[in-house]
């Protein structure tokens, strides 16, 4: 039962359907939005409008950008020869923040995951295996997310990038940095073993 | 610095800017936002105009309505010889959400608090008083917040309305149902034995 005027109630709704909206945050959240002048919500408004028509996927690499290419694909600072292969859009952001990668990028949109009917045509391999038809690429760092999903599609990708003779790396797995080893998961552990290097 | 295309960091920072929204959570609304179709983000904005264009306070209780009187109001199901004082639209909500009190409400949109340079003619209570002045009113119940700008109030529209000759309660303030002795306030704890009843 609604305590609500129906404009409110359809406002807190709209909000309660975002991801990690709870109900109290979509009401505070709704309350907020009527405070609001004139002005405020018309700028709301348009930052979502605008962020809907500009953005496009770059035809490259298919990060979220403005322009076409995106501005790391079409930089002359970039090595084009190294391609990190990522999951998501946001993780380039969390990769770029290093400020140490100087490479170019190549945006799966998801992973191979057969629980969930996504097969290796359902992301964006094609693409990639396009461009090492380029002379150009030397290497593909393998960045997708230590989880079961992302280890198998990082396996099917060495398996058939390997043969075009293109190096293909992945990055490595360990103890994060100000991480406890006695707090550290079994499988890290001995990801991180496996990893080891002379000093 | 900015890793992200200049107009989703545009729609990141208009998330960011409504309360309880952090950095990561608008990062995570904003690609959300990207995700949704045509239809969806038509939705999303129609519920915000809708609301802010319909939406006004009743000019009897000034609670939040898409119609003037609100429902309560016009309601003949409720005594309108009981009216009870909150602060907030919300406080009304949480009230009916006890499907127990039947009178009526006036909300005061704010408390008397000196310190913020809020005075008794910044919030509505000459529009309280006034509905007083009709001779229906038999009690006001003060349900202000019992923090120190609540019982501020509740004091002053106390010291104004009895000269008039209507009743003015307080709602009870004591250990919450559910709640532990030990873990109780001292404040609280004084209140509950200062509003102790016969059994």
């Amino acid at each position: 039962m609604s305590y609500y005027a129906p404009s409110i109630e359809k406002l807190i709704e709209s909000f309660e359907r975002l991801p990690s909206i709870g109900h109290k945050t979509a009401v505070r959240l709704a309350f907020h939005m009527l405070d609001l002048n004139q002005q405020e919500t018309e700028e709301f408004i348009n930052s979502i409008k605008e962020a809907k028509e500009k953005l496009k996927y770059c035809s490259v690499c298919f990060n979220i950008t403005d322009t076409d290419p995106c501005p790391i694909c079409s930089s002359p600072k970039r090595d084009q020869s190294t391609i990190c292969v990522v999951e998501d859009v946001r993780d380039i952001m969390a990769m770029e923040r290093t400020h140490e990668y100087k490479g170019v990028y190549h945006v799966l949109h998801g992973t191979i995951s057969p629980m969930n009917g996504i097969g290796p045509d359902d992301i964006k391999i094609k693409e990639l295996i396009s461009r090492l038809s380029n002379d150009q690429i030397k290497e593909v760092i393998i960045a997708t997310n230590p989880r079961v999903e992302g280890e198998a599609t990082s396996i099917y990708l060495s398996k058939i990038i390997k043969p075009l003779g293109v190096k293909v790396t992945r990055i490595a797995h360990g103890i994060p940095v100000g991480g406890d080893l006695e707090y550290t998961d079994e499988i890290t552990l001995m990801k991180a073993m496996e990893g080891r290097r002379e000093l």
